[in-house]
């Protein structure tokens, strides 16, 4: 694997944008380091780091809900990678399909939200 | 305005994904800071917070390349905004559409550019 050369921050890591690759929907966005993408590209599946557990996510590997990658791009900086992807289930915890479903309109208002959660959370994470 | 409750950085930023509203392509992804978000939302237009040179940065202030905001979303974390814009021109400097004009193959190896630059930005941004 010959890797593009990526700029990290100081903690060594790099944001990955994540979006349906049928309906071109942003789903979500986590960060990777060097070893998370390494296995994200090995495996063809998403792999994180998770900041706040300090550890790596397969993502799905408790919900089921995994993210297969089909193209994935650099930006211009090399400081930020999108991918597009095929989302089982939903990306969100919350269990929406993206982690984005809370719009507001330009004043600040929080907007209705009128689509329907994919999944219960509570079933999805229970007991695991 | 009453914006909702976001989770900045220890520097104060947080990062702002852009697509476009019609061809739901992700343009750059920026970051901004609680001054460039209010100034967006009162302008209607993308204000960000330049890293590297440690100012305010009206998208387009110098090329014309605006983005327009149609719509935005907070992410279930409040720490990622999203915005769907209208964009004039491209919106990366380098001249294309988009900043992540450069896919790679699984395996880490760049794939061909077949598309063309919108501008060129040697015109675009000389004797500016």
């Amino acid at each position: 694997m010959t890797l593009p050369n990526l700029k990290y921050t100081a903690d060594g890591l790099i944001p990955a944008i994540v979006q349906d690759v049928k309906t071109k929907r942003v789903l979500m966005m986590a960060w990777m380091n060097a070893t998370s993408l390494e296995a994200t590209l090995q495996t063809g599946f998403m792999n994180y780091w998770s900041r706040s557990r300090q550890k790596f996510w397969l993502k799905g590997e408790t919900s089921g809900h995994t993210q297969k990658v089909v193209r994935w791009a650099v930006d211009c900086d090399a400081d930020t990678l999108l991918f597009e992807v095929e989302q089982i289930g939903g990306a969100c915890h919350t269990g929406f399909e993206s982690c984005f479903f809370q719009a507001y309109s330009p004043e600040g208002t929080p907007l209705e939200i009128t689509e329907e959660k994919l999944f219960d959370p509570e079933k999805t994470y229970a007991s695991k």
